[in-house]
This record gives C-alpha cells, structure tokens and sequence, in this order.
C-alpha cells in the first residue's frame, strides 16, 4: 500500500508526462504543417520517447499535421505498458511498427509524409517505400520526404520537467562521489575497476536506473588517455585520479568529471589542474545565449593554447546531453549554432600529458537568460585525498 | 607485475584474436569477390568488432576483395587502443570514419564497393555517394552495392573462441544465481528491483562486463508479463519468481530464464511448469543440423497448443546470440533458414495466465552435428526455495 496521498502525487506526475508529451507532438505538428507534411513517421526511439512517454524498446509514431488524432505503434509485449504511459494516443499492437504504421497513414489519406532519414536505414527506407505502394493500391503513393533531425531541435531545449529530471540524475551522481570519498574508498591500493563499480552500484542505490554511460577511472599516466577503461591498476599515493560518471534516472543523464590527487599534490599537478580549471571557468562563463559554440570552444581553449598546452587538449569542449549523453548541441571547433535558453550542456576541458598524466573538469549546465544553472554540484577545488 | 609466464599466455591469447579476426576477414574477401566486389565498406559497429576485434565506440572497415590491405577506422581517441588490438591493419585516424575510407577506397582503385544497407541510414548513404563523387574528382564513380546481411550471416556460426566465451557468459550467470540462491536472498519480503541488483552486481563481480540485457526480476501476476520491468514489488510465499538475465564476458552474451516457486507449489503452478518444460524439451531436441527454424518452433509450441495453451505462449521460441542478445538465427513461426553446427541459440517457450502468473524455461546452448551443447547449466528441476 503507498501512503495516504502518494497515489495522488503519481497520478499527477502522469498527468504532467502525458501533457508535456502532448505539448512536443503539438510543436513538431506545427513543424510538420510549416513543410508542407500532412504527417512524420517518428522511428528514433528516443524521439518516440520524448513526444509520447513510452519506454518499451519497440516503438514508432505517427504524428499528423491536423491533430486528427496521432498513433504510438509496438508490439504485443508492451500494450499494457504503452496504454498506460501513453493512455491518450490509439495504439497500434504489430510488430512491424513502421509498416503498420505506414498503412495506418494511407488509410488516413495522408499524401505527403515527413520520416526521419539521420535514423530511418537505406534497407528501412526501401521497405517503406514498398508499403506504402502496397497500401495505395492504384492510388496515388504517399510522397516521402526528411524532416531532418527535427526532434532532435526540439530536444536541445529542456522543458521544466526535463531539467527537473537532469537535476535528480546530477544530484544522485554528486552524492554518490560524496559518500565514496566520505568513507575514505578513494584509497592508494584499490584499483580502478574496484573503483568505478562501486561508484556504479551507489548510483543505482541511490535511484539511478544505470550508469550514464561506462564509468570512467584513470589513474596515473592512464588518467592522460581521455577514455580510459577503467582496470586492474593500483591507485598509488601521489597520482592523479580522473572520475568521469553520470547518473540516468528518469531517462535523463548527468555527465561528470572530476580530477583528484591521491596524497601529495606535484607542483605539475597543481599547474595543469589550475590552468584546465581556469579554461573551464572560462568556458562556463562563455555559455550565454546567443553564444557561438564555436566561440564558446575557443573561450575555454584560449586558456590552454595561451599556456603552450593547445597540443594537449585533444577534444572538443562539450555537448548537449538529456536523453542521450551525447546529443545536441555540439559544442567545439568542429560545430555550428548558437547556444539557447534551457540547452543542457557539458563544459569539460582537458590537458592530456602522454605518459604522465592528465586532468578533465566537467560540469553539465542549463543555458539560462541569465548566468547558466549548474548541475553537477561537486566542489572543483582541486581535493587533495 | 603479472607473474612469470602470463605475458606470454596474454600475447598468445591476442594472437589468436588477431588470427580469428584475420580468419573472418577472409571469409568476407570471399564473399565479396563472388559478389563481383572489389571492397567492402564495414559500418556495422559489432561487425567491425567481429571482423578486427576492435572494441573502440567509433569505427569502420574496409576489407579489399583482393587482399592487398584492408583498412580500420577510427578517432584519434583510439589510435593506442587500435594499434594495440588490431596490430596487423593499417589505421586511418579521422573522425569521419566512412568519409575517410570511402576516399581511401577511391584511392585503391575500388570501382564495386559493398556496404551495409540494414546498417548505413539513409543520411549516411547520401553522404557516402558525395564524398565518392568528389574524390573521383571526374573519374568514374565507384558503384555501391549493398552486401545484405553478410557479416551476420557469418556471425551466426561460431568459431571455437566464440564459443569459449558464450560458454564463460553462461558460467558467470549460472554462478551468479546459485550464490544468490545458496545464500537465501531469494525470499519473500525482497523487492524484485533488490534481486535484479544483486543479480547484475555478482555477475559484474565474477567477471562479466555487464548484464546482457536489463535483467528480469518478475514475481506474482508480473510473472504473466513476458518482459517485465523489475519495480518495488515484494516477492511472497507462493508465488512464482521468473528471472530472465545473462552475462556479457569478452563482447558475447548469455541469456537464461528460471522460473521458481518461492515456498510451497500450488497444483496449477506445477501443472503449468511441467508443461513449458516438456515443451522446452522438445525444442531442444529438436535442434539438429538442418532443420528448419519454423519446425524447431514448432516442435516446443505443439506441446503447449496440445495442452490448450496456444494463446498463452505469444512470443517466438529463440534467437542466436553472440555479440548481440538477439542475432540470427529467429527461432519462429515467422523465421526463415534452417540451423547448422556452430549456431548459438536459446529456446524459451513459456506460458503466461494474465493476472495468475507465467513460467519461462530458456537455456543458451549451441547447435552440433551430435546432440546440442547445453551451456547455461542451472537445473531446470522447479526449483522450490
């Protein structure tokens, strides 16, 4: 039995999905009609996800342009799940979700149909093709054309409940660093797989459903290749020690990394550690709207080219992360865009010294009109174990 | 230090992974030459994998017909890893790794090349035909044609490493349940969420890379729901406890499901056990050497149709696995192709009463000219705790 009330709380929480879910499907509709699209067949699951809630592993949507009434097909495994996240929208229970959705469409008369040709395969698209020819049956064949990444667009801005959601997944990712460095497991003679596992299993303790992505523990000259796997080597006294973690709760992921010194800090590490924390300083404040990412790139970078350490800082600065922990925007030399309110992003610079070692400080944070919000709660002083 | 001797034991095990991957590399020249190939262009990630035994998150391959020098691409955060596990390829170090080997084809003289259609999107397609174009810089463009599902089609027979490594996922999970299960954490009063966890954190301890799959951990009435998602449901006296779950050790995954009774056995518990049993049976013993994979479904469904629960069994009886959960061959009504030696597949019939309960039996074994090679060893006696 949940407590008097609880049930009350889980029925609103419903409530706000299936509304905000709503509210995305209206924007890409409004997208769709501004093309000229009568409907999208939406294939990327994540993309499923975000516009109807549902979390079944098979799953595709058909969004209509006149709101006549939008379709979530998968298949028999997940009719009770889907009714239940998504209890506004009409199912449709087959497995081939594309194709029944495709004759779902004709029916419907749709005449020009929007599809997502960054996730949709060339055998995916042939096979599309053939179905709808099927389903037209002498009539004329629905017309199909990409709607690019048009809800991954719409991604790159986290609403309220999405930022609520990168909030908890960060908070639970600090906490879970806290309390390994609180009972003194951040220790020379552990290694690293030790490490990161229990760094894992704190993160599902505290409500993660998993890991963000593969945690990262390098130690020593490992901590000099940026992604390292995490091994058998020995924390040793007088090394740095490199964390790179999140927490998915909700779908949504944190992104995090600190660098820390086991025992002594070297003169070296302290001079790496300040000049990749003063280019991080500087890429955070660069995170305003309007910003360039290719400026916000080069404001962090600066600081480390102007040190003689350009060579060493082999990646790009950062990127947006949400349901994905790599997704849009791009941020570094390579991107293109401008930065917007309610973008979550990374910032994490890096110096990398082959055979020596190497520091990366990184924070996820919401581009506001105002200073960026920080997610990842850490201290980044330099902490000395 | 590793002790005297392990080195040598670690490059032999290396330099049969490079021979394995040198071995399947061939097979594909083969394939390719026959098709009137003069490359391949390898997109598929796990492919990639199979074929170089390069586990980086970014990478693509170009096996030459004639066997003049295939190519490995990938980022420069790979280039250590690369070298190290694929010692005899040449790397190309660009972060568009299919643009990079497209030019790199052009530049051999590739005039027919392969590529993955069930892999390559529609977007990447497109971009392939323009960096084609461009290198050949008014040449004659290369002709792309697809290579259907080659490289699968390969993967579904396994080599003797491969098998190896199945055989150590399923030892791990077997391993992993008999310590829960010796040590009483299987009782009533433990969440299924609780259970999963414990599952997933031995089966890291005794090696595994990680869970193959999201485990199952379904007890009461969610035993019924052929995929459900543990939650904070308490197990309870009488009730069946069905856990789905495998093991990922080197790349391969293990998949098994046992069903339980947590206390005494009701009639109809054990009525409905011993059915899906026979019926699992029977479709073990109905893998042999070129059989048709409808009637190896066949074989266990008759079993439970017979028993008049036809309705309740409502997904397919298996599915090879190896470095997917799920590859070829589908083991059901809707499959197609016949088994042969080397193939590694489930069978897991079961039976599900919506709102009672469900039983699921599925072992991992492996397709031979003699009797199938049982590889998840748990007994499948109901098991009473």
């Amino acid at each position: 039995m949940t407590p008097a009330g609880a049930e009350g709380r889980v029925a609103s929480r419903v409530e706000e999905r299936v509304a905000s879910a709503a509210a995305r499907r209206d924007a890409l509709r409004a997208t769709a009609a501004e093309r000229g699209l009568d409907a999208v067949l939406v294939t990327h699951l994540l993309n499923v996800r975000y516009l109807t809630g549902f979390t079944g592993s098979n799953g595709a949507l058909l969004v209509r342009a006149d709101g006549s009434g939008d379709l979530l097909g998968t298949d028999g495994r997940y009719t009770t799940q889907a009714g239940a996240q998504v209890p506004d929208l009409e199912l449709v229970i087959d497995r081939g979700t594309v194709p029944a959705l495709a004759r779902a469409a004709v029916r419907r008369g749709v005449a020009r149909l929007g599809y997502e040709s960054h996730d949709l395969t060339v055998d995916g698209l042939h096979g599309l093709e053939r179905v709808l020819a099927d389903a037209a049956a002498g009539r004329p064949v629905p017309e199909l054309a990409s709607v690019r990444r048009a809800v991954e667009a719409q991604r790159a801005i986290k609403d309220d409940g999405e930022i609520a959601a990168l909030r908890r997944a960060c908070a639970v990712a600090d906490q879970a660093l806290a309390e390994l460095a609180g009972e003194g497991a951040l220790r020379p003679g552990r290694t690293e797989l030790e490490v990161g596992r229990e760094l894992d299993a704190r993160m599902l303790r505290l409500g993660a459903e998993a890991p963000s992505f593969e945690t990262i523990v390098a130690t020593g000259a490992n901590s000099a290749i940026p992604h390292h796997r995490p091994d058998s080597t020995v924390l040793c006294e007088g090394n740095f020690l490199k964390l790179d973690f999140g927490a998915t709760v909700d779908g949504y992921h944190s992104d995090m990394t600190r660098t820390l010194v086991l025992g002594h800090a070297a003169d070296w590490q302290r001079e790496v550690y300040e000049l990749v924390a003063a280019s991080q300083a500087a890429g955070r404040a660069a995170l305003v709207v309007g910003a360039d990412v290719v400026a916000v790139d080069s404001a962090a970078r600066d600081v480390i080219v102007g040190a003689g350490h350009g060579d060493h800082f082999t990646h790009g600065l950062g990127h947006g992360v949400g349901l994905e922990i790599h997704e849009a925007p791009g941020i570094g030399q390579l991107g293109a865009g401008t930065l917007a309110a309610g973008m979550a992003v990374t910032v994490e610079p890096g110096v990398y010294l082959p055979g020596h070692g190497g520091v990366r400080i990184e924070d996820t944070l919401i581009v506001t009109d105002d200073a960026p919000e920080l997610l990842t709660l850490t201290s980044k002083e330099l902490l000395v174990l």
